[in-house]
């Protein structure tokens, strides 16, 4: 590991860890969350507002930032931290995930992959030296290497596109020119454990900063998902920060960390907020529902979010009503306060010994939505988005 | 005047006034600005953005409160400054001039004015009774009269709308029972003089605590704006607030100023932000504009709002460019800094006696937009809006 970066192991708990990740930007406590700022900015919210809510690392998207507003102007910025005002660590995924869920606008080989921007039309191609460039660019402290996701449970797709995967990972290491950024592989191998060991061993070998488990949360059961990590973590280097992307739920969160991952990301928080979903420990309510109307409660009693602290469900469900902006933007402090909170409690749970306590009593109370319900909103959502490309 | 309202006239520059008025609520220095939060909040912002920016008083809409969400509802809060958590002074309009605009939907008589929501097309109906007792389940400090607000030009109508609108004020202040809030009439009378100085003279045999000007910036040219205030302000009681409504631009805000008007609303700054118009002491600028799609300055050097001190021209075109929801916050904040700048300034003018100095001197700067095009727009919006309702 350069200079830049330390990896520190402070705690264990079970298979949960407590340690630190310091990058140029700053330190991250893990494990943690990072809420995802797709196009330079967390929805709805200010890099003060970030600060606020106690958030230590962002997630920022190559293919976003590459199309609109484009590396160039990134780097004449010195940067996204300086564009967006944001300086703390950033994360910024290689891009390749964006580029190939545009399943009709996209041609793919072992060199890389061609494809049309959703903006306008226009012809780009990435390969894993074109995605460095951008992320050296764009200049976040955690950079992924260039990975095919695919669908995780087609073994032949899955073992053919592995060796893809672990090629343009080490020409991503070739490629990268900064010492200031951590350059993570990330695992891939579907729900097949053999496979997963086998990408786990071949990215190890390349002694990289950081590891990510790519490919999960996108369509297997939370079952399979879990399975899969209890025979993946033990192949994964113990001295070097794990990242499960994507992830998501409060409760697949929990189920990570006590299988040995360090942190995430997911949209989850802020999308959700959008259309009036909001985390409670009880599980999630639905803001827009008709019973809040006169409901002069906080969203949740006790809540020290800015949201809880100063407004009514019956307010929030007015401004949902109303369309009116606030609501978004007092829906999305909420929910990122309640998985940075719980991110929080998890990190001192360890620290006492106590993980597994703390998710038992945890999962006891949360109602985890229906995952049919999840699977079909998540499908309705994916072609909503494709009929909008 | 009750106990619970004072205004005391601190100085005179010319007509120009210092003054304040004290209410329920807190103390308004005058010539003050009011940002308006037609729904119970001013559009992307927080009650604690209005108070870093030095808002002094905000106005919000009896139409749309009364039809969402509802003034049961606000009643049961015990108003809307706790339902919204702003603390500050508040006024409502009364809803008239909403109903009046709803052209096809609207059947006005002389008792009142019957009309359809333009949310569910439900019927409803407003005298100057049911406005005072919307107004009172709102609670805002300052509440105002229902009047008619006619064509400006059209003299016959103006004529025989003023008896109107002179019979529901009396109406409004019989019905009042509450006495801490401050019942304003509103002086119509179109571009006519001789109707506007029947109409002072009329609501000041009234003896209200304060009275605004209506019926002006709703298509007439500013030449007649400024000609009919003229006319109109030596009719205006000396010991009273005067707030013009829905003004406006700058420079119909210092013309005022000149005249002896005391207080604006005007969702001016806050709509045009979200179009992406940015004032600066230049004139507007429109921030999606080519032009600045790499320029690193601020909206406007020098300037100590949020927006210019933390982000660049180049990161907010971005944000308009990619539809996000931070680009009209940022921009609101902004337009609303520099319109409660230029009254603060404006004050500390009048105090020091060269107000008018001030103006001249803003006015050389400040490239007026072209008032053509300005028309233009406003019937572009007003027909957008038609075909919303």
């Amino acid at each position: 590991m350069s200079d830049y970066f330390s990896f520190h192991l402070e705690n264990r708990d079970g298979e949960a860890r407590l340690s630190r990740f310091s990058t140029p930007h700053g330190v991250i406590h893990l494990p943690n969350f990072a809420p995802v700022g797709t196009q330079a900015t967390v929805k709805t919210l200010t890099p003060d507002d970030l600060r606020q809510l106690g958030a230590e690392i962002i997630l920022a998207n190559t293919y976003h930032l590459y199309l609109r507003p484009g590396t160039d102007l990134l780097a004449k910025f010195g940067g996204l931290h300086n564009f967006m005002g944001w300086q703390g660590p950033i994360l910024t995924d290689s891009g390749g995930f964006q580029v190939f869920s545009l399943t009709h606008r996209r041609d793919i080989d072992d060199d890389g992959v061609t494809f049309r921007s959703h903006i306008d039309g226009s012809k780009h191609r990435f390969t894993p030296e074109v995605v460095i460039a951008a992320q050296e660019a764009i200049g976040a402290d955690i950079i992924m290497a260039l990975d095919e996701c695919p669908p995780p449970t087609d073994r032949d797709y899955v073992a053919r596109s592995l060796q893809r995967t672990h090629a343009w990972a080490a020409r991503c290491q070739e490629a990268q020119t900064r010492s200031d950024q951590a350059l993570f592989g990330i695992v891939q191998g579907g729900i097949f454990p053999d496979l997963r060991r086998q990408s786990a061993e071949f990215l190890t070998a390349l002694d990289l900063p950081g590891y990510a488990i790519g490919g999960l949360s996108v369509g297997e059961t939370k079952e399979q998902m879990y399975a899969t990590l209890d025979k993946l973590m033990p192949s994964m280097p113990a001295d070097k920060p794990r990242y499960l992307m994507g992830v998501g739920t409060p409760e697949d969160v929990l189920e990570a960390v006590a299988r040995g991952v360090d942190f995430f990301d997911c949209v989850l928080p802020t999308r959700m907020a959008r259309n009036g979903g909001l985390f409670t420990h009880e599980g999630r309510l639905n803001i827009r529902n008709a019973v809040y109307k006169e409901d002069l409660r906080p969203i949740e009693e006790g809540c020290t979010c800015y949201t809880c602290q100063n407004f009514s469900r019956a307010y929030l469900r007015h401004l949902f009503q109303a369309k009116e902006i606030l609501g978004l933007r007092l829906a999305s402090l909420h929910n990122l306060h309640f998985m940075l909170r719980l991110m929080e409690n998890v990190r001192e749970a360890i620290d006492r010994g106590h993980f597994a306590q703390f998710k038992t009593d945890f999962l006891a109370r949360y109602r985890i939505s229906n995952q049919t319900k999840r699977h079909e909103n998540r499908l309705a959502y994916e072609t909503r988005r494709k009929e909008k490309e």
